[in-house]
């Protein structure tokens, strides 16, 4: 016998089965778990369990939300001819941290992989569609994978005869990291993507 | 505005305040949770909330368990007659995972340390000495620590009388590890710990 407890047991069972969290990592919190009072721990069961509850997808873009529209849907402040289009709701986030973006969004909840089963109808693409009408630009923000590149050329195509731009972020080498340690397609990509230097 | 919900929030928040835990992981982990359905959910909280309701200290060895006494002090297979003292509950684990120990446990739930106002009477040093009436030996196994060493030799003096044998468990170079690597407190303790080899 490891444990003395069921309930430690299937406590550490569960951190386990969150990313990132390995077994010994899962212990770890299991035992601080223990450590702390009743008021902490019902805090922390409450906060999970709310998300369950409060949080759904925005009708108009698939991010998540407590209320219908989402908060940036809603605002007046945003500039609603241009939308940024990414894989998840976290990408969102991602963006919104940059504080350089004041347009809408739209959430796919995925990319294009036809080996996975993943087709357009998986994905919230009809749903980008029915938006199109005031709209001048969608960014395309979708990770530089092979499926990011292959769902950014589907909707790029999709939306071609609507005379909307569709330009993609750029890649390149990330700022602060340098030559020596970028990966031979990240630089490809990066000379081929080269622009003047304003001088 | 960064989250689009209150509830995402606050997830982010409690995953945040546990230990290793940095915000960009809770993150991640909140947008995971999302992720997955509502029996998952319920399972993960429910766990973590038991260890609340069911998981209490052992009236004899003051480890974490369901029944009275633990299942390692009701056992009839562990020998009674050897105690190991250990800091805290998961160091129980960490001995049990050997599988080399067969005697009985005592946790302390801390050990010595008067800068921070922790004297004997706070931890389960009493409790430790009502247990000695059949015990003949009883190993101190506390973290290498200046307070682990202070809380060491005050037990071992406490014990003196009884006639307990009161070992301590070796510090050296882990094994695995290299010298060139080892600090030079733990060398210096693996040179004067220096054991005879069998031929």
């Amino acid at each position: 016998m490891i444990y003395t407890s069921e309930s430690i047991e299937k406590a550490v069972e569960a951190f386990s089965s969150l990313p990132s969290i390995g077994r010994k990592t899962a212990q770890r919190l299991t035992y601080f778990m223990l450590r702390q009072n009743e008021d902490f721990i019902k805090k922390f069961s409450s906060a999970i369990e709310s998300l369950m509850t409060n949080v759904k997808l925005c009708p108009v873009c698939y991010n998540y939300t407590e209320i219908e529209p989402c908060p940036i849907c809603a605002s007046h402040k945003r500039d609603r001819t241009i939308i940024c289009v990414v894989e998840e709701p976290n990408d969102v986030l991602a963006i919104e941290k940059t504080g350089e973006f004041f347009g809408l969004y739209h959430v796919l909840h995925g990319v294009l992989n036809p080996l996975d089963g993943i087709t357009p109808n998986e994905l919230k693409i009809k749903e980008l569609l029915s938006r199109m009408a005031d709209v001048n630009e969608v960014i395309l923000a979708l990770n530089p994978s092979i499926e990011g590149e292959v769902t950014t050329q589907y909707i790029a195509k999709l939306l071609k005869p609507l005379e909307i731009k569709t330009p993609r972020i750029a890649s390149g080498v990330p700022i602060g990291s340098s030559l020596e340690f970028t990966d031979e397609a990240t630089l490809t990509r990066a000379l081929e993507s080269r622009i003047n230097v304003a001088v």
